[in-house]
């Protein structure tokens, strides 16, 4: 298949390096950096730079730009696309995104599914991809109502990349969990440094400190757009951490014991249940 | 030297493999358990099994219990220890353990000093304990009106044993600086895998869930009784923490993506600076 990835940064760098390195599929690598693309050439992660002509050939486009660029990737080359071309994003939020990318697809001949590889680090740009980026990671796709059989094989390709888990779900369910497991955690590493404390933590920190605080390394652009995306979830999901938090605050407060060895003890079951 | 070791668990027991790994001193092990006692001295972790004599003889005594065991142990062997036997503990709060063991050793002729070796994981047990668990970490003394020379000692010691960074502070600023770095990380794990989604995030999580909710695989117990020894300092960072939390989750509920900008860049810049 000639497969086409459009932004050649973490995500998009990274599955270029990853069908390389693991498919005989051509690559075709496209971005408004002309080094990245003399860079990605160089070093193997694409087998061509992309033109207008290598997007119409493109079996599989995968659309790895920012929310609102990836809409508007799609829409200015809507016609461009060839009939039954997959189309995907890899967008960390799926609402505002699915919908638009679903019409136009409609309208064009094209298939989008909707999906979002589960993967990151704190460095971003071509320079910090790689092709091991995917291991064991998850790959949720949101179908909506994409023929199967391209649904099959963007989750082929994403074994090959080296995806351990993949999971399907609606739109809907995808922004809610995502909320929960990766956008609190963010919110979360940068209201933790706030503290006047974290200034002086050196010399007074271990592990812990390091987990809480490592993502507050964030790219604030891309995440301020994710949030906005996904308001109602976030905001949701942050009124119950709060809540769960001045649970076990007032508990400490109070001085009970009990109550605080209650909670404990029932997030450690929580933990060791489900992981 | 002598040293003795009272509770073989995840530190006691890492003390014991650290000292005999990398000195040549005398490791005399003293646990409750005794096939603790035996697989110690099995593993070579420790030299001896030990008894009343061979606590009379130690010249330095790490008391690895919780706080109020700590307190307890000290007290009821006050008079037992030789002059000027450094006695240390590795608790991790100082209130209420550092004023009652400086006092007892005052009264009996012995030194005290506190100390807290940064380092955990979330198994705990002789069986869990490993000669490289202090590789790098920090160690913490408070050495109050202890005299130079045996906090010094205990310094070498904890060179020895492999700890990367020795910080020396009052009893006040490690309540303080502790309250943020490792007792809110364990509330904040524990709130985090309170919310509904945690039963769901299989499929759907990466590293920054994993992360977030490592600790709340919590030791009870043990936390319950660190929580209620710190609960002034904790209830204050606890505060400051939704606080901030609250100012991010207000900026995206407004849609201020001025303001989320704002905030999510300062974070960022504090990682960089403080790490």
């Amino acid at each position: 298949m000639q497969i086409a990835i459009i932004g050649l940064g973490l995500i998009g760098g990274s599955i270029a390096k990853a069908l390389k390195a693991n498919t005989t599929h051509t690559v075709v690598g496209f971005d408004r950096d002309e080094n990245v693309l003399l860079d990605a050439l160089f070093l193997g992660a694409i087998d061509r730079i992309g033109s207008t002509t290598a997007l119409r050939e493109a079996d599989v486009v995968y659309v790895c730009l920012y929310p609102e660029d990836a809409v508007a990737f799609v829409r200015e080359n809507a016609e461009r696309f060839k009939p039954r071309c997959i189309v995907t994003d890899v967008c960390g939020i799926k609402g505002g995104v699915c919908g638009r990318l679903a019409a136009l697809a409609a309208e064009n001949g094209f298939v989008y599914v909707g999906g979002h590889p589960m993967a990151g680090k704190e460095r971003s740009g071509f320079e910090a991809s790689e092709a091991g980026l995917f291991y064991n990671a998850s790959y949720i796709f949101v179908p909506g109502d994409a023929p199967q059989d391209a649904v099959k094989t963007l989750a082929e390709l994403a074994g090959a990349m080296g995806f351990g888990t993949i999971q399907y779900c609606t739109q809907q369910k995808h922004d809610r969990m995502i909320a929960y497991t990766s956008q609190v955690p963010h919110v979360l590493a940068c209201a933790y440094v706030m503290s006047p404390r974290c200034d002086e933590h050196n010399g007074f920190s271990a592990g812990s400190y390091r987990d809480v605080s490592r993502v507050a390394k964030i790219n604030a652009e891309l995440w301020a757009d994710l949030f906005l995306s996904n308001r109602e979830e976030l905001t949701d999901e942050l009124s119950e951490l709060i809540r769960n938090i001045e649970s076990i605050r007032t508990a400490v407060e109070d001085g009970d014991r009990e109550k605080i060895l209650a909670l404990l003890s029932a997030a450690r079951e929580k933990k060791e249940k489900f992981g």
